[in-house]
């Protein structure tokens, strides 16, 4: 059984470690990945983000653990969420709030089987001590309707969407990556060939390769996960744009032969 | 067999995929899991704490490869120990020092056994050349104690421990995660409720859960290694506090009724 | 089968996670093993010394992804490549050209069959739609030769090569290592006992081991990878000589009794 681990947790302490042994004690045949330990810390959108944009990539039954959680030891609720063919662990936080057509149809259960825990739960390591525990029991072939009761009011966050007035969208940017691309919230349909895209007041083409960009070009294409992005032909667009998550984009529609 | 991986090789260089190469060309069914390759360079204590803090959430005969090398190419000892219900494989510098009650109880034995090594050592990557070798050799069912002589010396390194004078407990940070808590030296049942901690000049409560910490407050609270770790609320201690490994922490125990 | 990624990926977007997600979705039985996913970006040079450093080290039938891409979408190849019994997906940019006698042996196939890549290949994404396909048709025992024609003018890069000159030799700095060690494109056999080494104006011993150095100096050793390395005692030689990749190295052959 693949169990597929996206975090908060970074690589340098011991948590990563304690998570992975946890999951192997109770389910010696687990298969581990890593997506990332790297999410910012505490940063639960970009964490949706991740793992809604490579979730569907993965087997069917894959078992994804999602764990950054600001609200450890509070009253927020553990879950055992069945979607899309594939199962969630996580904190009841709005981490799966990215994931595309999720909120319409899945299964969410509150992790409260004391069987399912470790014997003496910290307060300051669920991931350890009840999101690892649940994993390993799933990948053990625990159903997850017997994690807890089921709920109904999964917490969702609210995901800023493009606003359309008159002929210019307003799109936001919701994720920076590695390569200093501007991932948008809008749907690469959204933008349709002879667009102008504008962004920190400067126009940008809608290109369908980067290697039809100039040197140096600022350029908009649709991206990997059927976003929107915002490149920079072989630089980075957050150094040159000097562009932070939640940046405004404006795409205008101009009349056909205007 | 599990091979779990130690290390401050990082990430970005081929050291990694050296060490896990050479693994699974003599053991081809071991299932390496990555603990950390982010220790600081050459920091043992790091390794150690870190390696203490994890090792028993594996399973029992789990092979640990823990390799923090200041000493490589000089004469220290490569060691392979038995401890604990599982194995170690490591140069002899001290980094099995933060194992709880390892020092009682363990089998160590010097790695001399040319049959065991590369066919050619070099003088400056032992984590290929004698180490991953051993590895893949105790994964592939060699003992512990066919690698060489065993040898009563093993390193052991002096780690400060909470010093109490009256009513007054002098610790220390000892280490310090990722989201910038610090993890004393004190036992979490070294501090009882209503004990006053201070660190920086500053007080410090000893709350139960992160969720009671008023906004902004710095506080105590027991961490999940079983040790006191001083907390911000939704920030870095490391940050607020500009804390340091070493840095002391006070714990007064004051008078019942006090 | 062992699969083995090197990439430029880095650790905290969804990259890497939807590559091994559609590895472990057409090939589930795939051992994946990450080597490194923090090559600088877009950095093709880094990606074939550090590929060049450890391929030999993994097992044989071992399948390489190695993906650094700066030209990901334009008329750069995506190649499958047989060679030293190992087998390589990458994009046909030079990657592999650090794999010691490579280029004298081996057989390379552009990737073009439909059937193997991706229902809808994205213009930005080929590591997941082109390379993580291939990777897992390979895994499922598809032949190299099944992916398209063979090709017979892969590209190689041109890396520096030492210059002798008299009793001088002109080598150079090819890369640096975390632990701020300086590698240089001199083959170990090229610098004997008694040489004169010089780097940024400082002499450098050529010592057989670290433990040889005198506190602070700055030596040269042969290193891990058959090549001389210049390092300074319990320090980084980057940070001590402020080195980059490209720095000079002198090694001056001292006449007999000189």
């Amino acid at each position: 059984m693949i169990v597929a681990l996206l975090t908060d947790f970074g690589t340098r302490d011991h948590f990563v470690g304690a998570v992975k042994g946890t999951v192997l004690t109770i389910a010696p045949a687990a298969v581990i990945v890593d997506v990332s330990h790297e999410i910012e810390p505490q940063n639960v959108l970009e964490a949706a983000f991740t793992l809604g944009a490579c979730y569907m990539d993965f087997p069917i039954d894959t078992i994804f653990m999602a764990i950054v959680d600001p609200g450890v030891g509070s009253s927020r609720r553990p879950i055992v969420v069945e979607a899309a063919e594939r199962v969630f662990v996580c904190p009841d936080n709005g981490i799966l709030s990215l994931l595309p057509g999720f909120t319409e149809n899945y299964s969410a259960f509150e992790i409260t089987e004391q069987r399912f825990l470790a014997e003496r739960v910290s307060t300051t390591f669920h991931g350890r001590d009840i999101f690892a525990h649940a994993v390993g029991h799933l990948a053990n072939g625990v159903r997850p309707g017997e994690f807890g009761r089921r709920i109904d009011d999964m917490q969702i966050l609210t995901v800023a969407q493009p606003v359309t007035a008159g002929d210019v969208i307003t799109a936001a940017v919701i994720h920076i990556d590695r390569f200093g691309n501007l991932i948008t919230n809008l749907d690469s349909g959204g933008a349709a060939s002879g667009c102008v895209i504008e962004i920190a007041g400067r126009p940008a083409r809608l290109l369908s390769f980067y290697a039809q960009a100039e040197p140096g070009e600022v350029f908009a294409i649709a991206g990997s996960t059927g976003r929107i992005e915002v490149s920079v032909d072989r630089a980075s667009a957050r150094d040159v744009l000097d562009a932070k998550v939640g940046q405004e984009i404006l795409v205008l529609r101009t009349p056909a032969g205007g």
